[in-house]
């Protein structure tokens, strides 16, 4: 068993310790915590103990970190994490300045330790089994990419105003879901995007609704749409079309049950929020990254480059957005 | 071109004469109602002039009669052309009497004539594409065989009155899909009968909703479901099941729009009524009864022997009905 | 916590054992199975201990049983679990006799303690939303009601010979969601059944395709049809047909994934065994009995009647087999 | 009944021919053609005589013309049909070139007669459908709008080299759909291309993959997406997404059948070709343009304007793919 110091206990944190534990392969050691009554009620939930990031990388025992706290600590973490030699899975993103990231890779590259970055969307069953299928040449050479990804609800302002903008906080999953599905960097971006949902996101100086055209040396297209709400729920889609077919993986419901009556045939809506739509995703991830830790596993199927990657194509997007014109890459 | 003469102007009268119009193989010489104002109006539409039965039948140039009167004019029109040496296209039921039917195709035999019996679901592009697929083996054996057919809305208590019972006016369509289908003939029928939709129908004497269970020789079991009433339209599927897989012929929409909103996911009903759900086998099963009579087909797809098996299944479920026990055919 | 002692370490006995523990309402202190190494090697995993029957039902902490053992286990498990005052949880079939079940729950009334039999189908998400819409009037009158139910695959000879036959082994399944969907009791039979999948069924004297008709005093119908072999997967479907419109709850499938090509659309398979199908049914059902054993439910979704009356139905649906005519209740 | 007289009598030409025969208010008095055994068969089959464009425009009893003859032919017969004073349908484009376009334009405005743009689509069901729905407010202010189009096979490279290129020839039907749904004029495109189907028609100078984004004044954002193939068919797709939902209109499959079976759910290939996934819609566009005629429709669908702005926003579309930037409307 892989003892596992996990830091945040908040939401997706309680996801990821709750996998951890019920994955057999590891156990929660420690949890750590700013807010201390989270990291003791989540201890107690999964039998690990609370204690403070020091204590928990001195421990030798310790063979792999979670992190799963706030943007801003990220990058420190991992540093410290491999300094101490601890396997490392993260959260996306690493940091949302360039800069930052660039210089927290260097650190882990020079301590050769593996770190998983949680792009937990290559993990969703469907998703996967699109790539697969795409690797299988089901549908021959890939010729079109869309990629359409709809939040349920705006977050608050406030959030909005720390995100680092729609396209470093959300639609960097879909750069990277587009970067791994291409299997191709893109060399071209194009990002437009509108205020349409909530005024307070464009008085945050955010966009919540976008179109963004990618494009690889190839010439293959991918089109990616935004938004911060979608009424019916969490719509995560991918259509990949090529020369010979086309792959649709579309939204999951929870229940088969349609009603046909005078209205129609209606059926029921996609899961509501991504903890519950990429349940599954986010047990994959962690038994990956646990069986890569363990030396099940050959590689990594995130890798740090990836989490750098998407971060760059972001800032490409955010500048195209502003000048109104396509950016080479 | 084939010169035919037209019994009947009424609704399915119409669609008749307008497939054969449009089919560019026959032309309608004569239509023939006792309703002169609806005779003139569907003569003036096909460019068509208006007679009585003998002079049509008497008129040398007419090699085909397309009948779609009440039934209760069927054998003795049948029997008329026969006589005269017409081909024969008759609206189901060729009589609502089994003694009466059996005579009926007597004289139809006698004269050597063809007649092709109206059972237009055999013409239906799903229907026939699921028989296709049965013939060549796409499921392997057939092992059981699902069919559910439901009006959109009850007939008027007269109508049923004069009808011959729910078995006789609407299940016979699916005792001939039932035979068709299963490709061999049902020994064993139990049937079952309740008044739930209108009670109207129940003090005609009739029943609106019912279940019945066929079975063939090798133990094949086929299920029947019928209703008078069905809110989201005309439902009409058809489930064929065997040792390599399952068919399914589903219910067709006018439209292939669907809202996602907070309800869930809502797409089209399904066609209404009959004329529409079925306008493209109307106008197939025309198609094949002019390929016959000009000889490009070599064999009819409904046979008179069709009809009269179709009646006696009929004639086998309101014995069940009545004794509450299955009935050996 | 409530401490409980299950009974059998199979493969439904793991799950059980699993979801038991991830529930956090109770824990497994013992498990007890004659496979000494199955016993031992599931103890671990949920951390409890091995022990014999009399020695857990001797054990006052012991607040409740989970019976997963084989059936012919489970009438003398549950009476002795009764006069111990457990509440009990036990897998369908009380026993495969109508005489022995009646004395079992004779002894469970006596001692009046909860039974809550494993009829996992009434906790399935999409079964459950259907029965509440049903109950709600989403559909109004309920007038005819439809249960596909196939495995994937047929059982060994072997397990057939001691199952009990089709109607208490499987259908029995089918009959508990008739009567839970219908709302009222079935008062009429009539099944029909055939050897069409793998003459050993036949051979063992059992059927393995079937179709049976059930029908309430207020005439509404209910056709079931079950096959021990579906190539496509586990075919579990409902349709609720009523005045105001129709409920149908379709399979599952595991991916959201279709490929469009020259062969049409192609979609996934529906899960292949009951326990992928239904893993969210056993689930629920455990959190159930928990939350009636805690006092937080106010009354057990499946009672001990409702295990006899399922029985009841099969055994009706026997001598109909065997008379060839329906059978009254 | 309107006389008509109609240019044209290739395979579009005669399904015009058709739905104007049996649309019941005109009929063709006069077929126009360069081939002239195709003049006389369809004129044979519409009942209609042979002659040529100036005999036909010179009889007064011709209240309107059709044309649907090659496109370099479209501004001359519009003009003559103009100041001969008849009402015109003419199929899409009016000409390739944007002045002659608005030359032609002027003459009719000068003659004051009305004109029909042949954009099919709007007259498909489903998209009309579509359009009442976002019209009637089912989902709200509309946000993003997606367009997919894909034809199923490529055009000779004869033909592209005639074509005006893929903007100007396939998605100007795409140009109008997004202005037509959209409700608003795009301001801002962005067009991208490629030519990843035939390396022919990247030799006639063009491309065979395209994805491009329109924007308006108030920031709502629509992707097109075009292909000169897809394996499956004829793929024809519309989302529009808004601050209440989402409607899809879907691409149609002409059976509803489906095979469940070792490989999963199998259903029908969408319609192929034009011809038979907007035969409706060829219906109901000649069926306005001579309820129009006739006086019972207030104002045309389609104007001419509708035809000259498509063709804008295509010659914008082909400046940004030139330049690889975004282009100003």
């Amino acid at each position: 068993m892989i003892a596992v110091a996990q830091f945040g206990a908040g939401r997706i944190g309680q996801i990821h310790a709750r996998n951890v534990a019920a994955g057999g392969e590891a156990r929660i050691k420690y949890i750590i915590d700013v807010n201390r009554p989270a990291a003791e009620g989540l201890a107690a939930a999964v039998g690990a103990q609370v204690t403070d990031a020091d204590s928990a990388l001195a421990d030798a025992e310790i063979g792999a970190v979670v992190i799963a706290t706030s943007t801003d600590t990220h990058a420190d973490l991992i540093e410290a994490a491999a300094r101490a030699g601890k396997s490392i899975f993260c959260e996306k993103p690493i940091d949302l300045d360039l800069a930052r990231t660039k210089a927290c890779l260097k650190a882990v590259a020079k301590a050769a330790v593996p770190l998983l970055i949680g792009f937990n969307r290559r993990f969703d069953p469907s998703f996967a089994a699109l790539k697969e299928s795409l690797d299988t040449g089901r549908i021959g050479k890939l010729e079109n990419l869309s990629i359409i990804s709809r939040d349920p609800a705006p977050p608050p302002a406030g959030y909005v105003a720390r995100s680092g903008g729609l396209f470093r906080d959300m639609m960097i999953h879909d750069f990277d879901m587009c970067r791994w599905l291409l299997g191709a960097e893109p060399v071209r971006v194009y990002a437009r995007g509108s205020v349409l949902v909530d005024p307070a996101i464009g008085k945050a100086g955010d966009i919540d609704s976008a179109v963004v055209v990618l494009e690889t040396a190839a010439g293959v297209l991918c089109q990616i749409v935004n938004s911060r709400r979608a009424t019916f729920g969490y719509d995560q889609r991918i259509e990949a079309f090529g020369e010979k077919g086309m792959l649709l993986a579309g939204n999951r419901e929870p229940r088969s049950l349609h009603l046909w009556d005078g209205n129609g045939m209606t059926g029921e809506k996609p899961y509501y929020s991504f903890l519950e739509r990429y349940a599954e995703a986010y047990q994959a991830e962690m038994a990956h990254f646990f069986a890569f830790v363990a030396g099940r596993e050959k590689s990594l199927r995130v890798t740090a480059h990836d989490g750098l990657r998407a971060l760059e194509v972001a800032e490409a997007a955010n500048q195209s957005l502003k000048s109104g014109q396509a950016v080479e890459l």
